[in-house]
């Protein structure tokens, strides 16, 4: 029991704190909505055992490496594959190993908590990893992931997840989410739709892509209204298996909403590979309204995840390629860059748009306003850097006055990590309690309110804007 | 006594409360000083009952409506009348129903802090306003804007308004200012002088209304001469009523110092409406430098009110007009705008610039570094949005280490909401002594002086800056 | 004992404050690495007296003469020298007493912490400054400094200094450095290599002190070769006279890593004054590169200082010329601006590329990201204005949960007031405490981590990050 305090995160004030825990002891137990992240379904369809620790906890967590990467250690002796296929380190022993040498990296950082969140309440180990407890705590989890409470369906059920929802492409057959429904297993396990390589003219591949798109739609995707059709056929297509959103990750949050004519001759020249960065941005704008409109006809709740420069190093990603903690946040507009959307459709009460970001300043200063004031926007929680106790809490500080409890959507982990979903969902109820309890505690909402918010922040919300 | 805690929005440190609650018993029944806002001269030129509970509260606040519109609630429920004239709901008490049954969407927000301390303290309302409470309280409040003591200039007198400053248009005639000076009572009303009509190029109707401009102070408003005097004629107007400033609202922070030649080119061509997007915003840019030097001719105080993107909703604006709740702030440089008037005149310490922002990345890396070197510049406090507990903290935070206290100017409630003035001028005081007693707490200012300075913030600064 | 409470800085609440003090107590006596700043060699090499007290904490302060001009006192009256050599006060203690009149000014800033800490704890002076205690203050300070333990030299050992950097240009010939060796004193006081006046274009004279620098070198300063010989040459006579760094201060952090044919061509246009302001802007981007490249071999520390609007007043610079409080942040972008010279050196381990910023937007969305996955990259310091409590605080909150604390370099006071350095490493110590109190309080720390953190904070990274 040494390595979490049972109130954490809560406010220092003993009074506020008090009632953070009472607030918190309330939710604490709440099953875990996970409306949006990026686990692999194949885990809870193939239910196999986890491999070994390093595997689990470093070799695919960005935030883990990175880290370990900015103070000097190679990627490669972490077992970071390269895009070469070339040699890099294989035994999980080693590299978890050089991880807990310098464990001490993590400090003040939310993947300590989460880390340290996993390693006791999910695998029992009670003393801080370092280089004295690496060997005992890589035999302790590796133990563990041989037994049958430790496979993915019994750490689902485990971890109290109601649902979950992954990522797949347009493209993506959706094997794993079939296999699932087909295995009579109760878990419930969900798509969305992220249709980036079919919408992206700067995708490599792009008119390969929306080939292939046309063939398995049967649409002819040649043209502008085929290519569209196709979408819809396919967004039919993933709601069979649960989906209930779409997702965005574009450079910016641009929107257009050109005239069809517009529109048909971007797609025409993006096809062709003949489109200026301008053009390509325009389309992508553009893309995002007629899934708005496509939202409208379905259901599907619409995400914008806009403002990464994606792969930064670019010795980085010729070595290693995509998602190797180099996606940096930019400067983001949305004022100017979401009104043409919010013209079409932001006043419609029946769609929901959710918006996400990754600069700060924008918190306050336009999308709380926006989200204040237009019915169809919601504003997505702490993102990505954000996930974690600050982030939380400027998030809450600086979008609550303007846009209050109810344009925001609860918690989502957006996490590729499985094991930290419990973790990331407990941090946000804490962090989340100690905001109420600071507002209790000055005078801001009565307490008996304060318990009802709790409750739609940490389930209820998600729930209702994910329509899950 | 159900509403608010007498401690409310202080720290909750029980100490560092302690302190702040013996400055704002210092403070708390200083009289109003009210030098910027929205109230309208006819109330207390005419002295009528306010209407209904739900046009006192609901219909004109943008605050309240945008909350309710950006939850599916349409404008036209609420009453808020329609740009064509066409039917809105009329019945004050439905309206009012709307409102208490989704009054939870106010949590955490200022409008709920304004709102019940209104209720309250105004209206002695003693029960959290709900579906439950709705026709209680509708009727409770109803009652009392019958009594002569719910006039509007007995409500004047007992919110203790030592001095307010409404807002007028060069063109007004300022009859109810006129009527309220004529009818001999004591509640200092003054105005303020707010060119836009005549100094935007992009104003609907501009050279209309510089032509009447011209009738109306007998200048010859065709030459750039006879304009610039207009304006000294009706400054001058001004200042019998009382006006000690003027204001400007632009959608960026942009000034200009022009040669006479290329100033008296640009007011041609917008005479004609021939002005480019860019010369329309060069001549606002301008006229904001010759404003400066009006007012060091006639020492009135010069508010620069940036940065708001205006109406942003095509369908509301058409719907509905103006000032819906659709006005969403944006990024706003400083340095490179303000740099032309500060060249100018920012030197002279007989000038009062006061500069506001609704861009909070501002305030410390722009605003409190300009007003911290110049003696001309002085900041206004934490505006609209900002207008809140979390945003006045952020405002002292942000500024004081760089601009001190002293080269900030106290606070103004800038509203049209008449009840809520009170509440908001406690707000200020309440968050101003819980940042002085923070400061006492952790060793950077002594008790006497946080006293000191605690007036100065409820109330001489405001009166020494606005010349009150 | 009056102006500092030993408690000072520390959270309010008592037990997070009994772990911040306990804290601060292990590291309060540590010596100070001061490994960038601006004090004069020339003191130190000389050790004669300080003048009068208004020479020593007035006159040479930009902090504090732009905070008494701001509100109308004028620079000729704080003794401020005019460039036209014009008449100004020369009466210390007429510059002494209006600065003390006006003392109040200072409230909530951290001059006030920095001077009172001098005030105290340097000349043992025990009551707070003011109109009535001016003279009795100026007395005790001007009869200290005639003692001999008040010479630079001892106050340096009282200090507690263990090394400290000036910065000098490479046209210095480091005389005072020379004359400080020669001496046989053992303070370790070190130069660093700050090249404004030959690699910036636009830097007035260019032309003629590139020609100076390679008379200075024995090389060609006419061709591209040369010039970059000559700083191999002359950062390598920096390092004889202790330097371990480079400093740049350009208006942008803008880098370029442009081909030796592009780079010696721009190179040749500047010679000339043939350079437009976006080639200027290039040259220098692309020297920060030649300079990182050139760190690679010689293993200086490159620091850069990016983001000020200089001398933003053109009277105020007209009149008293440079530095005189009137440089201004402004919005910095990292992402694009760092790329260059991160793609080129970006992921050597041996490479230290210290950033510091004006743009408090950007610890979080940029900072913190890069800093967190480029190993060649460290985040200076909060910086100028940030160099204060709350911008300490906010420094920690916004940047260690992306990239640790291992990922910074400690505290730098970046200095030319003397008596203000223990002051402001004591602010820097306590707030650090502070922070680190906070998570061991919300359990996001073990106490025993906690202390070795502060420690890291307090001297040790300053120590490694800077090779001292």
């Amino acid at each position: 029991m040494a390595l979490l305090t049972p109130d954490r995160l809560f406010p220092a004030d003993p009074r506020t704190r008090g009632i953070a825990r009472e607030l918190y002891q309330s939710v604490a137990d709440k099953p875990i909505i996970s409306p949006h992240g990026h686990t692999d379904p194949r885990w809870y369809a193939e239910n196999r055992p986890f491999p070994d620790p390093a595997q689990l906890f470093i070799t695919p967590d960005h935030y883990v490496f990175r880290m370990l990467f900015s103070q000097g250690i190679s990627l490669e002796s972490l077992g970071v594959p390269r895009a070469d296929g070339g040699p890099t380190e294989t035994d999980g022993r080693k590299i978890w190993r050089l991880f807990a040498e310098n464990y001490h990296l993590f400090r003040g950082t939310p993947s300590r908590l989460w880390l340290d969140h996993a390693f006791e309440s999910v695998f029992g180990l009670t003393t801080r990893l370092s280089a004295e407890t690496a060997d005992a705590a890589y035999d302790q989890i590796a133990d563990c992931l041989q037994k049958p409470e430790f496979l993915p369906r019994a750490l689902f059920e485990r971890f109290n997840i109601e649902a979950i929802a992954t990522t797949e492409s347009p493209l993506d057959d959706l094997r794993w989410h079939r296999m699932i429904r087909d295995s009579g297993w109760k878990g419930r396990v969900v798509t969305a739709y992220r249709p980036d390589s079919v919408v992206d003219p700067e995708f490599d591949g792009f008119a390969d892509y929306v080939a292939a798109f046309g063939a398995l739609t049967g649409e002819d995707t040649a043209t502008w209204e085929g290519y569209l059709n196709a979408h819809r056929v396919r967004r039919a297509y993933f709601k069979e298996f649960g989906a209930t959103s779409t997702d965005h990750g574009h450079p910016s949050a641009r929107t257009e909403n050109l005239s069809r004519q517009q529109a048909a001759g971007l797609f025409a020249k993006a096809l062709k590979g003949a489109c200026s960065a301008e053009e390509a941005d325009a389309f992508r704008g553009h893309m995002l309204t007629e899934m708005a409109r496509m939202s409208l006809e379905d259901g599907l709740v619409l995400q914008i995840h806009p403002g990464s420069y994606r792969n930064h190093s670019a010795p980085v990603m010729a070595r290693f390629g995509r998602d190797k903690g180099f996606d940096i946040p930019t400067r983001t507009d949305y004022v100017r860059a979401l009104k043409p959307l919010l013209d079409a459709v932001g006043l419609e009460p029946g769609l929901t748009v959710i918006v996400f970001t990754l600069d700060e300043s924008s918190y306050s200063r336009e999308l709380a306003p926006l989200a204040g004031a237009y019915p169809a926007l919601r504003l997505g929680p702490a993102w990505w850097f954000f996930d974690s106790p600050e982030g939380m809490r400027r998030f809450r500080e600086l979008t609550t006055e303007t846009a209050g409890f109810y344009n925001t959507v609860g918690f989502n982990d957006d996490t590729r990590a499985f094991c930290s979903i419990p973790a990331r969902h407990d941090v946000a109820r804490r962090v989340d309690c100690g905001f109420l309890a600071s507002l209790v505690a000055t005078g801001r909402l009565d307490e008996e309110e304060a318990h009802e918010v709790a409750n739609d922040l940490a389930y209820r919300l998600a729930k209702q804007a994910y329509r899950l």
